[in-house]
């Protein structure tokens, strides 16, 4: 195992009715007058954003508000969020959403108080400084509520690029699952998609003996094969959706992620897809991820073998592993169609004629100096092949 | 899943060498008077007090030192240690050595900013305000490092009690794996052991659908189940001592106990016998648990199936679970021996005339009032019985 630091310090309220509460946490990490980040109709419609605000008032604390957020956050309304802060004097910033507007919560919170522009946060400069943020989350998958990251699409150019730093952990987090109860089967399954990769993508290690880590993925990986299905097929199951929106939190809290390389490739080539053609960026992963694994197979037969056989319950060839290794990843194809998620290219909208296009893009783009990858190196023809594979 | 929150902000410093970095992690959580508390002669010997000591005056921090704390730590140092505290003007109590000394430590740190009788909170007292601890760890065994809870034997009748609040989470850990590879063999089994126990009370629940904390759980588990024979045939094994240490604060910190019941019964019962005869903990716990589980199997006979064959290879037999549930029983049991815990009474040098009067202090002691268990009620009579079964 590495040497590594670990500190997440996240004040978690978990379960029905928390939201009611909101007001008080900001209280309690001294916030006094609020932004209120959030997204499109939902929030509204299904009048989550007033008890929200009820709250607020409740503790006397001020507020404004900037909706608007989309899928794949826009740099645009990060923009606009900074010159609100700083217009308005705000001190902490509240996400109600899922991972985009609590992303776009970020970005704002980490430009608000530095002063070139927040874009150089996701060029590689790490978040040392940030306004304080909270979450109210209603959908699991980003796992944005308990991690140091953000994701945002920057809209000359239309690329989907990530910053980081401890700055950037949420103050609080309230996950109340009933709230993922209004989520469509396709958004649900977006979501598990999303967990799984966060999982797959720690995995996926150079690492030798990180046993207690790789259980702990293999043990949340279980929990989502178990829950996943209910969820997706009864919007209503309330104790699958409280598995899920827990094992959503540690899948990418980074417990289970400590002391060994990541890999993170299935994300970097997503996210080219995802910024060009706006689906949704579970239902690319789903797509994406298969044809990593295939490609990246031999490099370590019995790392996959060992997933194939303790998650997906293969039966392990012992004469043949690259068997076992290459039926777990079958398993899993599966597993995400079965969902509902898209197997291929068409099920994107994804064209064959862009694929040097992303491939450039996510080799050269966000830092990187001709290649991907940190479990196999990847270079652009590698990744025109994976995206190949995927038609 | 019930409804709960979860707030652990410790900041973990993993590896090789970090104690070097001791000092400056003071410093970063605003200490400036130090109590150095530390055990007996080990931390002495191996030199490693003085490279913490080195690490302090690097950053120009004050220190006082309290040594002494025993296994099973004791009242009576701890009022010494809070005196001491207020007549030195303390503000910062780093604990060097196992979960003794951190018990100890964090007493006297919620003892020493409290008007009356620090063993109040040993009492049932919720402790909300205490002085910062920090820790350099020297044994993977009691998560006392990432928790919120301390145990304390009370010297004028020795009793062992616990208390907790989330004051006594330590600002920062020091996690490095090779400060453990002095403990010897029979040491590191009683970790191994108190780790699985810390999983089993956890699993033991009357909870339902928590299953992505079951298999936390079971991963951890597993986990220990590779790492522990390694490390106890192997001493200078770091990477069987890295997975268990970081599997040793997981196990405790409760991020895979949140939302359910729990259970405690075989530490209540263990409470008794280590406070009495002054065995290990460890030791005291591997007698105690398959004598718990036997007594307590039919409460929820599938549950105890599950464990047997997710986390010990059981088959399962399904005209029989009750088969499947003693034999997961068993292999806990087999295991234990075999890492070279006792078996029985005879191994901890308890006796059988003493029953009567541990089984009464365990369920009308630390406040309880006739009975303990948060899986199975047990009462006198019950808690007789399973220290029958122990002999």
């Amino acid at each position: 195992m590495e040497n590594f630091t670990f500190y997440a310090p996240t004040y978690f309220a978990f379960g029905k009715d928390t939201e009611a509460d909101t007001g008080s946490y900001i209280k309690r990490f001294k916030g006094t007058k609020v932004l209120i980040h959030y997204g499109g109709g939902s929030v509204i419609r299904s009048g989550l954003l007033e008890r929200v605000k009820e709250s607020l008032k409740q503790e006397n604390l001020e507020y404004v508000e900037l909706g608007g957020v989309r899928p794949n956050p826009r740099s645009g309304l990060v923009y606009e969020g900074i010159e609100l802060c700083r217009k308005e004097g705000i001190d902490f910033i509240l996400a109600v959403g899922g991972g985009s507007t609590i992303d776009s919560a970020k970005a704002i919170a980490a430009g608000a108080v530095y002063e070139g522009d927040f874009w150089d946060f996701y060029s590689g400069k790490i978040v040392e400084q940030a306004l304080p943020v909270g979450t109210v989350l209603t959908i699991s998958a980003a796992g944005s509520e308990g991690s140091p990251d953000s994701v945002i699409t920057k809209e000359e150019g239309m690329f989907k690029r990530g910053a980081t730093g401890e700055a950037l952990r949420p103050r609080f987090s309230i996950l109340n699952p009933a709230l993922t109860q209004t989520l469509s089967p396709y958004q649900t399954a977006c979501g598990v998609t999303d967990i799984m990769a966060h999982l797959y993508e720690r995995y996926l290690t150079n690492t030798k003996d990180v046993d207690v880590t790789d259980r702990m993925i293999e043990a949340l990986l279980l929990a989502m094969i178990q829950a996943g299905p209910k969820a997706v097929r009864d919007a209503a199951d309330y104790e699958s959706r409280a598995n899920i929106m827990w094992a959503g939190m540690m899948a990418h809290n980074n417990s289970c992620g400590v002391g060994r390389t990541q890999d993170w490739t299935s994300h970097d080539i997503e996210h080219e897809l995802s910024a060009l053609y706006d689906c949704a960026h579970g239902a690319g992963l789903a797509v994406t991820m298969p044809a990593v694994f295939t490609y990246n197979m031999h490099h370590d037969v019995m790392r996959f073998a060992q997933i194939a056989v303790r998650v997906w319950g293969c039966q392990m060839d012992f004469a043949h592993p690259e068997e076992t290794a290459r039926a777990g990843i079958e398993a899993l194809r599966s597993f995400l169609i079965s969902i509902g998620m898209p197997g291929n290219f068409a099920g994107l909208g994804a064209e064959e004629k862009d694929i040097e296009k992303m491939a450039h893009s996510a080799c050269y783009g966000n830092g990187n100096t001709g290649s991907i990858g940190g479990f196999v190196k990847l270079e652009q023809k590698d990744v025109e092949a994976i995206y190949r594979l995927m038609l």
